[in-house]
């Protein structure tokens, strides 16, 4: 518990070998299977985490923004996917990049790439992105001219190298029922290798098959026909995966540690020194399906409890009001602690920029 | 245009000119009222606009947290409320800022007004936090003798000196209804007035009172018996503001730019590179009362238009999709930069961490 004794204001508190264990369940998952591990890194933004993914044997990676590609490939990543559509706008730091490691890109329209063959001098790879359900970005599985188009605007140009197609299957995140979320899975890896094949007839490529959210690597067995996975949210987990079952409560590796600021036993409700700036106002569905934006547990020893006594009602800029519905924990005090699962780790990540490990380790991310 | 044309990636554009005009209106009608102006910096977190206020002639300023009260102790501001429910964990900060600066706090509890009286050594203004309806901290009307025993202890104390009563309305934000938003003010300053002729009669003390959300500070004409009024948003306001009627779009004083990076038109959709970490997922009730997350505009030769063309339906990491019920307009491609008002300015700027002007100057906050 002593980590939790110098916490002093909203502090992210990292379990490191919860973490260690969540990669290296999913990493032999994967190999085993003789598929490209080529994790999301968007979740953890964190140049010292990366290097356990590279201890585990890791070497591509997915980021989301040409920022944090720049920023990992300044600690040598040399293999670095942006699962993001291209911003063309940012045309000079593309060029920088692709002259210094092995950039893939995503591309579902023939402008971008069009416009990157005519700047780039040293090539890419080039994914297109499909769109299996998520509804997001990409083009449509039935769009098979506007595919086709892409596709041999890429084998023509001069900088733009055809590598596959590439999919986030991210409605997964909508379910929280693992038959459906493996059905998705399997559906979408099916329509992609239709189109694979579509496309081999008429083009001879060999095309490759990326996909990858969380839900589905975690719970699926056997990933079929695809070559790369790219799932980035496993390594902490949070309370949108362990609601939608799929993770334990155990397998949440990082919590918000928050000072207790006001206690109303009337109402069966806290008010901690905890809000939006710190967890961001991502939610999940709790009991009765309400919103809410994290659940409740209490340091102890070695970490957190692995119980959930309440959960986060509502959040303001600095606030956060806790809901106890079976009653108020006696330990908790003004001035003590509690620890907060995030409805959405990565957004968590994203706002609190820095995490302290069990054994008070300050790990910083490139949002510092 | 000019400034629309350096913008890369996502931009918080910072319309100087509406901004101190949202300020110099709401300063005359706090202050020819005889009422103190206490302005709620957690809006702008930023030194330089914080001199647009003290140029406006006010001195005396509200934050949020410890840590913003620090910041703009460094700047000179002498005369600072923290309204947040004192974190006793924060003693050791609390107690240096009381050396510095006239400092107020709130209390709810008589917890922490022991504690800080045994470790301060210079005295700070105590405030009784009252709940006058919006269910997130303070003590209610009703609980008089808690208010009593609260106030009885901070008169028997050394160093907390008994300053008033203190309520954040924060209920009107859930009003789109300006008649009810007034009323909301109304009931509250009455029954704050009625609770300090109650206690006057008790503890014979002349006691303030002190209100202020941005809601009823835009909307209220006479602002009734009060001391103090603290609201922050109205620098900027937002889509909540607006579509609560509280303010008119052209009043809104800040917007982030963002790169076109994907064009649906079969969906009438666009995604932009600009998603839930440069916004946060604050959300506003719009058209048919879904939730969306900003109204989407564009950039004209000196700002932006005066009109909604679309909304931001949805928000990840990085991703923006916008819907366009009546088409996506002609000038918006792949490459092109939209406008999006936020709809939470306050959690907007805290994502972003600083200001582009309209003349291309940054403005840095305390969070770079």
């Amino acid at each position: 518990m002593t980590i939790f004794l110098s916490v002093k204001k909203p502090t992210l508190i990292l379990d490191e070998e919860k973490a260690k264990k969540n990669l290296s369940t999913l990493y032999s998952k994967i190999t085993n299977q003789k598929i490209r591990f080529r994790p999301h890194f968007k979740t953890h933004q964190s140049n010292e985490i990366g290097e356990w993914f590279r201890q585990t044997g890791i070497n591509a990676i997915t980021v989301s923004s040409v920022e944090m590609a720049q920023y990992f490939s300044e600690n040598n990543w040399n293999d670095i996917l942006i699962a993001f559509p291209v911003n063309i706008l940012q045309i000079e730091e593309i060029v920088q990049l692709s002259k210094k490691i092995e950039l893939s890109l995503l591309f579902e329209d023939v402008v971008p790439v069009k416009f990157l063959d005519l700047h780039l001098s040293r090539p890419v790879k080039g994914w297109i992105k499909i769109d299996s359900g998520a509804n997001r970005c990409g083009l449509n599985f039935h769009q098979i001219e506007k595919i086709l188009e892409l596709a041999e605007t890429m084998k023509s140009s001069k900088n733009i190298h055809l590598q596959g197609l590439l999919t986030h299957a991210g409605h997964t995140y909508l379910s929280n029922n693992p038959a459906e979320i493996i059905e998705i899975y399997e559906r979408s890896v099916k329509e992609l290798n239709e189109l694979r094949n579509g496309l081999h007839a008429k083009l001879s490529d060999d095309l490759e098959i990326s996909v990858g959210d969380t839900p589905s690597a975690s719970l699926v067995k056997n990933f079929g026909m695809v070559d790369e996975l790219r799932p980035g949210n496993f390594l902490f987990y949070d309370v949108q995966q362990y609601v939608a079952n799929v993770c334990h409560l155990e397998d949440i590796a990082v919590c918000v540690a928050c000072p207790v600021v006001a206690i109303h036993p009337e109402k069966k409700e806290v008010v901690i020194f905890g809000g939006a700036i710190h967890f961001s106002k991502d939610t999940h569905a709790w009991k009765h399906n309400q919103p809410t934006f994290g659940l409740v547990t209490l340091p102890n020893a070695t970490g957190w409890d692995h119980q959930v006594y309440g959960y986060v009602k509502s959040l303001s800029q600095e606030h956060g009001v806790l809901a106890f519905p079976n009653g108020i924990p006696d330990s908790i005090k003004i001035g003590s602690i509690v620890c907060v699962l995030p409805a959405h780790s990565c957004l968590t990540v994203q706002a609190m920029r820095q995490y302290m490990t069990l054994d008070g380790e300050v790990i910083t991310t490139m949002l510092v």
